[in-house]
């Protein structure tokens, strides 16, 4: 079964194209700068033996629709290709931010999920426009094939009511449905049932605490293969920190800005979301330039290592309270499966809670499941390269064979 | 020797007055509805057999100074008095909200301290005015007589850059002092040195996470005998649930409030730090009544009362891996002392860290310290009665005699 999953952004069209039969990726690519001048799409083929071919095309004025046909195009082109017809994709599996809480499943798209997930917007307004959009196009272009919508939302709906409501007034969850959702939901399950394949534990019997740590960063607390809280709440900005988003702030902070130094609530937005985190902190919003700085001494950079790590000792620390018993500690993205100084920063003075990092173990760079813990500790902390598109492409299958 | 403890709010003053010799109270009182049509002053007298004595009084337009006189005059009073002249006071002890990063020690006023604290008003709009009123009429009513800050902020300003610093652009900081800073302190600090006293280890010796659970509410994690981090932020609003107050949420919450719901920030201000909390989740801001409330089966109040210990047992996760070790977790204030059931939902699960809670000692209600964990457990569980005003006076007097 071939199933087409993709991930669309604003100006943007991410997509991967799978065999599910040993899960193995056909093609890659992405559309971008969508709706400027110029938009481009490379698209990259992986041959049987790993050979991968790149192509890049241009033109002018692309929008999503012609974008994505351009991606069938190649899909079925006879030197590019590697399906001879559309109708070779079992399914289209679509990436969707915000489920709100109607969505605790993968579902196919129909007129009331696209409606649904129109009604959700404002609880993600920069992206669920652009995926409802993709959504749109793919019906357009990969017709009668079932579109399904695998949400970023979704395994966080398992969090009991203590975990999902704030202390604000309960109309506020009544009428307006204000509460913690969480983000990054297909890479936690991901890698949580990675790491149950790896310690050979049934996933039901497991209890971990994942950390994403990528361009955006969360984390999650596990009970028995069920998310029960997770960092991220009613918007991915809480948390915590990341490359340009502050994470936890005193919430009285705008109230400050806005009364002292004039500034606006779009501004103070930006202030939160686009120029804080280790950027604010040091001017470097990519991991690799801030500890490249902070090895060289630079007070700012290591200020920032320092607050970027111990916002997630905390976390460790709160999820191991929440849980009760921790089974394993895994690191996950771009940063959480590179960054070996960074985990072990993490995982400083957490012996007491049956947490350490083997400096050796921890220096390996093999792109597998690995441990990382000293034979010594209780807590398995591993390393699990995550794969949200291989996830959204299992649940696609797993919906349409439903 | 005599000391006055006084603590000025917008609207009253409190005051008790101690002989420090063996650290009693001779009287105690509060002005109240000051700059309303009638103020009042409910002035007590305690004997040394223990009598208590009530004395009250209403006047039409009082204002601070003529509050203060009024309490003066009580005092010295034939009949009411305690001390002979109010030069019998040795010193006068003022509670102030906000130090800033200026004063980390109690200090005698003069004209540069109340500079610098009027210089910190942005920091504590409500209280930091109230403070430097209440510092102004006791320096005319009680001339020549010394008179010292004692500063809220003081104890937390041993926290360390990486849990003070917000990640946040890093010129918030530089430029307008953007910080955690902390609260309670003068009461963390207090049940601390309790703490080690009556588990006769040496403070600098011992690791805490103390509980200050009143209207208001934080947590702080004290590493040998210094305060290392602390749940309220730049302002008291941060951090765990209160009567009214939200604590923790997504810090994009006020975003949403003002595009969807066309919110002021005003109003917004008023929602987070009046309208919530406690209150929010179920309509009682009393810890007592969300407790009867929730006992008749009430959800809301049910709701309050999980999500309000479930804050707070993620901060204790979160300061176990922030200590490392923990010697000793301690519950005071108002709720802190007197709610078993809150003691015990806090600590239920925690038994992975340490810490359970005895049931027949939690419900021992005695106003001295106590320990209440079983005996099998590793880390402390004590109950101390706070006494910010005795330790404002202490350290009143130290400072008067260094």
């Amino acid at each position: 079964m071939k199933i087409l999953v993709i991930n669309t952004g604003s100006s943007s069209i991410k997509y991967q194209l799978f065999d599910m039969a040993e899960e193995t990726v056909l093609a890659t690519g992405m559309a971008e700068r969508i709706g400027s001048d110029t938009g481009t799409l490379s698209h990259t083929t992986v041959a049987e033996d790993g050979t991968r071919n790149t192509t890049e095309i241009s033109e002018k004025q692309m929008d999503h629709a012609r974008g994505l046909a351009c991606i069938a195009a190649l899909l079925t082109d006879e030197t590019h290709g590697v399906i001879k017809d559309a109708l070779d994709i079992a399914a289209v599996g679509h990436r969707v931010v915000h489920g709100g809480e109607t969505f605790k499943d993968p579902l196919i798209i129909d007129q009331s999920v696209t409606d649904e997930i129109e009604k959700n917007t404002p609880l993600a307004p920069l992206h669920n426009p652009a995926n409802l959009t993709g959504i749109r196009v793919a019906g357009s272009v990969f017709l009668n094939v079932p579109q399904v919508a695998v949400f970023d939302t979704a395994f966080h709906q398992t969090l009991p009511k203590q975990a999902y409501m704030y202390a604000l007034p309960h109309d506020l969850y009544d009428t307006h449905r204000i509460r913690r959702y969480g983000f990054h939901g297909t890479s936690h399950a991901y890698v949580a049932g990675k790491a149950a394949d790896f310690l050979n534990i049934p996933l039901e019997q497991l209890n971990l605490i994942t950390l994403h740590l990528g361009n955006g960063a969360s984390a999650t607390a596990i009970q028995n293969g069920k998310s029960v809280d997770t960092s991220m709440g009613l918007t991915p900005l809480e948390g915590l920190v990341m490359g340009t988003r502050s994470g936890d702030v005193d919430p009285a902070i705008p109230f400050f800005l806005s009364r002292h130094l004039d500034m606006s609530l779009d501004e103070i937005d930006a202030i939160f979301n686009r120029q804080s985190g280790l950027k604010g902190l040091c001017g470097e919003n990519d991991m690799r330039s801030v500890l490249e700085k902070a090895a060289t001494g630079d007070d700012h950079a290591r200020l920032a290592l320092d607050v970027y790590t111990y916002r997630i000792k905390k976390y460790i620390g709160a999820y191991t309270a929440v849980l009760g018993r921790v089974d394993a500690l895994v690191f996950t993205g771009g940063i959480g499966e590179n960054a070996s100084d960074v985990r072990e920063y993490c995982c400083r003075g957490l012996s007491g809670l049956g947490i350490a990092v083997d400096p050796v173990r921890n220096k390996d760079t093999a792109a597998l499941p690995r441990r990382i813990n000293p034979g010594n500790t209780s807590v398995a902390v591993l390393v699990v390269p995550t794969d949200e598109e291989l996830e959204i492409a299992r649940q696609t299958q797993k919906t349409v064979l439903k």
